[in-house]
């Protein structure tokens, strides 16, 4: 919209995503955001590494073509199969994995284990447990996949949640010598079960640190575009784009956003 | 297999229907089957009608080419979306809503009210209440998005399933001015959740009967095709395909058709 101001496209299968673009909007005051869900192709967990590939490939033809100069992918599954299958790109491209790993390897001393909560995709892709090798982290990945439609039905403060969360975070307890040094929430969805998992995580009598891959990523994206960080006075613009389901994702959107979406536009990726 | 026996091709999204396949197998002993479970592209509830009717249109094709005579479509979705659109087929084709419907009208007295707990998509699709307005029937269509993932857990019989269903239940209950005539699964899934909801509508002190779409459909198949109820000494022969995570379909497939899953052949539908 300005022409000195960044704008930066933001990525993702669906509108899980929007915790990462919240995570965004707070830290990079002064920069405009594409976002663009690709309703119409969820679940990208079921799909091929090189369908998601393709798919990422044409997100950022997308957000270039609408100005973006940096692209970040927040959705895990594409971060894990499609970033490493990418060629050289026009625009940098961040991922939320090695965002979420460095974040894991900030909180926990070297050689501990941190404690990925992720769907199963993200899992079974073990792009965690990689990327945290890096940094000299081990690694206990466990699937939740209850908690995706437990945050759909909005039921992110109840009885029914907690004691999931009670469930997961037990078998993943009981399937480790000693308790990890910290919990990675390794999915978009997640952010909004932060307070719920910190108090369950707290009555377990565990004083272990929680970090929010979403949160690691706006401080990366933030590293490689130091000018979006300055004060701004100008509302940051947002233009929302989903290939499919535009309804439901403005009346779940803002539950993930923390902000009204007022118009989603509906694209064809494959046009 | 045998030229003198009938085979009947079931049809789902994934590996959901086979809880219709099974009771297929049930009532009909002197058949074979081919099951095809679209698991590369599933869940159909998001895509549009015209994509799934060509999905569907694939699957006809597929399993006429596998000596199919019948083609049972067990996804709701597909039947709901699907069916009213294919023009004449070469084989009959026989979706859950209309037989589920019929099996509701049977239990339920004309002009009282069915609730139908079925996926979002489903209830959004309205097909089961047009489909019971046909027969006189009244029907409230709640959606149970909890169920298809608590029920990929194997959690069929926790005590966090029975809080979710009664909230689902309670929510229903208190939309309507007086308690159901009749409860229908209008899910693949729901069947095995069927034990566990009898207790908790009995927990509420409504005898209400309980109709499982699955069942209705294998009833009227058996209708279409009265030879392959005789009875048989020989087993019946199962082909299993499906379109990806053959080993998930394995892994999971067995509680929903109380069997085991010997093969599940990889095919592409596209090529």
């Amino acid at each position: 919209v300005s022409p000195t101001r960044p704008c930066i496209g933001v990525f993702d299968s669906g509108f899980g995503g929007l915790t990462v673009l919240r995570a965004l909007l707070d830290r990079l005051p002064n920069a405009d955001f594409v976002y663009l869900g690709d309703t119409a192709r969820l679940p990208y967990g079921t799909k091929s590494p090189e369908t998601i590939t393709r798919y990422t490939e044409q997100a950022l033809r997308f957000v270039q073509q609408h100005g973006a100069e940096m692209l970040v992918v927040a959705c895990n599954t594409a971060s894990a199969l499609a970033l490493p299958a990418l060629g050289p790109t026009a625009i940098p491209v961040l991922g939320v994995i090695q965002p979420g790993a460095e974040a894991a390897s900030t909180a926990a001393p070297e050689g501990s284990t941190a404690l990925i909560l992720a769907t199963e995709a993200t899992v079974q892709s073990h792009a965690y447990a990689r990327a945290c090798a890096d940094h000299g982290l081990q690694t206990f990945e466990k699937a939740c996949p209850l908690f995706v439609p437990l945050v759909e039905e909005g039921w992110t403060d109840t009885a029914v949640t907690e004691q999931v969360a009670d469930i997961y975070l037990r078998e993943a307890l009981d399937s480790l010598a000693a308790p990890p040094a910290a919990i990675v929430l390794g999915c978009t969805h997640y952010p909004l079960l932060r307070a719920l998992l910190t108090r369950r995580v707290a009555a377990l009598g565990l004083p272990i640190p929680i970090v929010d891959a979403a949160e690691a990523t706006a401080q990366r994206a933030l590293a490689a575009v130091p000018h979006a960080g300055d004060r701004s006075h100008r509302p940051q613009h947002i233009a929302f784009f989903a290939t499919d389901s535009a309804a439901k994702f403005q009346r779940l959107g803002p539950r993930f956003l923390h902000r009204e979406i007022e118009a989603v536009t509906l694209v064809d990726l494959d046009a």
